[in-house]
């Protein structure tokens, strides 16, 4: 099947939920023109270029052969192309080469990437947020020699935190970086799941890795944040030999084939301090928050690519008698399937303006036009950044799961495709922090980080939407859904804050899917309110998506929120043997 | 990991659930020690003999080569010895060499098959539905010389309904029976997803299947079901020669690798009618409900066996400051992670008794002993049965993912085994009947069957269970919520008896979904107050479970059924081109 990139419904998000104005104060040269026609470049190349290529890449995947990684077949042309037209460059400082784009548009032209090849889009990601680590944390000699690179993409990046003992608990690392008494370090250790950690799509890798220094105290304050390329960078900028670290084996995954996830070993190789000695997590912080945004545009990504599939099968498949004759005969007029497509698109727009919004969010923290503007947009960005993580990576995995039930049988024929997404997808909850982990972040930081302040202002704006939906003749059962959604929010809230930290923990994801539920209504309900009036088939469906996501997801907020904050003193007092029997 | 069946949560099911005191007036034989003894026995079986062939099974699959099938590495040898002992005839008539035990003893037993090895159980279990077929509608000849064959297991069955254009439809089915002049038919077309079509596991192989005859009115009633077996037998029971039909091949699909999935070419095959001429369809639904509530017990299955293996891994790996101080260290100390564990037993242990009733009604409906009891246990039997299917297989999704997740990145490496549960589970949503279909057979036949009365029945029955929960001090959440729950339930069904047939259809998923979650909390509540009061630790997770579950699930229902009645003029308002955008 044809993937074709959602242009319009990016751009859409962007000008409903993306503060449009404030962006163009800071960004006067990004006009809609601009906006568009990146979009419209960006998808043609995700199109045309990645998307051909992604059942092959999970067919075939990527190749470890003696040592030796192999970019699955097609990849390091497409990643040639991709580079060549820039799209490497998009969000990055002028400075170090960059174009100096909104992150947002980054993420929207990263979606589409995601959507037409989720293995492929890993390795630009991930040197994403390599330029993110260098370009706040980087040495001169970095940023002159190594920054630009990444910029451009001709060298790829790698984020190396994982090691068997290590995952999820980044304190208990035991790779070590040892002075060699020139002013350099010489790296040590194992480290594993180390995305596009080798591979020959790009002239040099640059491992960002952490590891602890040799008198450093324990814990995390002993890790450190080394720079390791695989091939020397001499002083012009020119590659030198190969450094001592390599590739021990590729896994063998349920998805992402395409991508190789590599076992890396270093064997006292040459690598740079980054940043300060001692701050190596929060250093490598800076790369995780980016890369987390950037899983939770995946999971947006593979909902879109399994929703197409899905809906385009629906208009081909014809069995029994479908209720609505407007379908031609086809399943799409059995209310059933209509039903479960629309909730999944609901569930995509929902995702995708929470994204978005994060990006937009972390952009106007830079440079939004006043210090409190600016202030505020951070802390909203970091409050929803675990919801745009894990939420949305929940809606990548339950709209693929549901893509493959749209096509009955052929579904779980591997030909077809729609399995593929789903095992694509399952990765994304699990990685750059598991989505556990970012809802006891949501629950123990972002929201305790003023008191609940944050969210509280989130929840006034969203309540102002409220008002207007419930203003709004046939969008007014959204309105009053969206209102108790949100004051179920607040309610969960409040008891979290009042939690102590065993009843936190225990209520933190349910809390998180809360928050997310009621977010995205709200994200549902402003594109519906922008969409009102219109005449326009595809604007109209805008309202409809909202009423079906009220009616069936929001209508669960009230009742969640209830029995939120209860199961910590059973929790404690359920032993693993006597749940085994 | 290593699979242990789950024998006392059976049992603990069976006797809470089941209606033991019913049974055992209609079945006086089966005591509480031969439960117990048939499902120790089976259990160690599951263990011993289908546990560690499970992965060699995905991993090699079953294999076709030049029009032979041959069976994964080892299942062969395996089914000889299932034969042996006696699994494969556990509930047929004695009189057609069964062993005569009850239909729910025969799923408890199977659910404990489908876990150790999903793909393996899949031959038995479709040999149960060809059982099932001949034993009420098969010729003298064909009960004397095939049935007690396919009850001893020395051959299998297999249901072949399935055409590319005829799979949920199966009106539009176009293989074609032709008398041959002799009393006997001559059977030719194509059957698809024919699940253990062919192997090399047994003797000789029964196809029941469903085709067209010559001057046959279209649709539904001219389809009949005919017995074609791979091998030609004999009026002494002997088998002769190659009968014309083939496999063409085998599919390559998303998971249950070690079951072959068959494309079949009937070439003028030989071939007997079952039952009556244009009863095809009838008889096939037969075989299918059997199959439909075996489907639902693979939901469970897969779920326990998912449930298990992160059960295990949460005891093993070590990661972070577990805020639980009892697990030593391991990640099942932390509260999320113990939270999601018991979420998913609690799910569980609610499918599990869903089925295991729809099995006991089934048996009710046959020997009760009064007519009124039969019929009462035969209208809830259908009426659970739709709910059973669907509900338990998307648990079984669910909790597969779920079980994925809490191994975090070792989930997503296929060597760790939580994959395949992921990817086997996702077929059971499908087959026999997609759950869409079960939705609609829920509201649109078995809710209306009788004008609601057998719903409300049961819900006035469960809420029977809700008072004694009340009135029980640390069950009193789970009655109220229950209480409340039914209460949905019933305002849904209400709404759904008021319906047209679209807005009907439109909310049948939800529909089945809150029927579902509020009739496993009944069951859940039933074994907590049969658990209430021990000091057992495993009895005392029952109440536990059923609080989390209350309060996480239960605590929905209110909601769903507010917004379930919406939602059926927006879906007719919105044509496919304009969701594409």
């Amino acid at each position: 099947m044809t993937f074709r990139a959602p242009i319009r419904d990016l751009a859409f998000a962007l000008k409903t939920v993306g503060h449009p104005e404030l962006i163009a104060r800071a960004w006067p040269d990004l006009d809609d023109d601009t906006v568009q026609a990146v979009l419209e470049a960006a998808g043609a190349f995700a199109d045309h270029e990645l998307a051909p290529l992604n059942r092959r890449g999970d067919l075939e995947g990527a190749r470890y052969e003696n040592g030796v990684v192999t970019a699955a077949p097609g990849f390091a042309d497409a990643y040639r192309r991709f580079v060549e037209q820039g799209w490497n460059s998009l969000s990055a400082d002028p400075e170090h080469g960059g174009q100096g784009l909104t992150k947002a548009m980054e993420l929207a032209v990263f979606e589409m990437v995601h959507a037409a090849n989720m293995a492929f889009g890993l390795c630009p990601m991930l040197t994403q947020a390599a330029i993110e680590a260098l370009a706040q944390h980087g040495t001169e000699r970095q940023k002159r020699l190594v920054l630009p690179k990444l910029v451009s993409g001709e060298w790829t990046g790698a984020m190396c935190l994982t090691e068997p003992q290590a995952g999820s608990d980044l304190a208990a690392l035991t790779a070590i970086a040892r002075p060699d008494g020139n002013g350099g370090w010489r790296l040590s250790g194992q480290k594993i799941f180390i995305t596009w950690g080798d591979h020959d799509a790009a002239d040099n890798i640059a491992h960002l890795v952490i590891a602890r220094t040799p008198d450093a105290p324990p814990g995390i304050k002993g890790i450190s944040l080394f720079l390791a390329t695989k091939f020397e960078v001499k002083d012009d900028g020119s590659i030198g030999g190969r450094n001592d670290f390599r590739p021990a084996s590729i896994e063998h995954k349920l998805g992402i084939h395409g991508s190789p996830t590599c076992v890396m070993l270093y064997e006292d190789a040459r690598a740079e301090l980054v940043g300060e000695l001692g701050q190596g997590l929060a250093h490598m912080f800076v790369m995780m928050n980016a890369a987390r945004l950037q899983v939770g545009v995946q999971g947006v990504a593979i909902a879109e690519r399994a929703f197409q599939q899905a809906l385009s099968f629906s208009q081909e498949r014809r069995q029994g008698r479908a209720a609505f004759e407007d379908a031609g005969g086809m399943i799409y007029g059995h209310p059933d399937v209509r039903r479960t497509l629309m909730l999944m698109k609901a569930r995509i727009e929902a995702a995708r303006g929470v994204c978005l919004l994060t990006g937009v969010l972390s952009d106007l923290a830079d440079r939004a036009g006043t210090e409190d503007e600016r202030a505020a947009a951070k802390a909203r960005q970091e409050l929803l950044t675990p919801i745009a993580k894990a939420w949305s990576t929940d809606v990548g995995v339950e709209v693929a799961s549901a893509g493959v039930q749209v096509h009955g049988g052929m579904g779980f024929i591997e030909e077809t495709g729609a399995a593929q997404h789903y095992r694509d997808a399952r990765i994304a909850p699990i990685y750059e922090g598991t989505n556990g982990i970012q809802a006891m972040d949501l629950i123990g930081r972002k929201l305790r980080a003023n008191g609940g302040e944050t969210l509280r202002a989130l929840c006034a704006e969203m309540a102002l939407t409220a008002d207007l939906l419930t203003g709004t003749a046939e969008l007014a059962p959204v309105g009053r859904r969206l209102a108790a959604g949100i004051a179920a929010l607040e309610r969960a809230a409040d008891q979290a804050l009042a939690a102590d930290n065993i009843a936190a923990l225990a209520m933190a994801t349910p809390f998180l899917k809360l928050a997310g539920d009621v977010v995205g209504g709200w994200i549902l309900g402003r594109q519906a309110l922008a969409a009102a009036g219109s005449d326009d088939p595809w604007l109209k469906t805008k309202g409809a998506l909202a009423r079906l996501y009220a009616s069936q997801v929001l209508t669960a907020a009230p009742g969640l929120a209830d029995g939120l904050a209860e199961s910590g003193d059973d929790l404690a007092a359920t032993p693993a043997h006597a749940l085994a029997g």
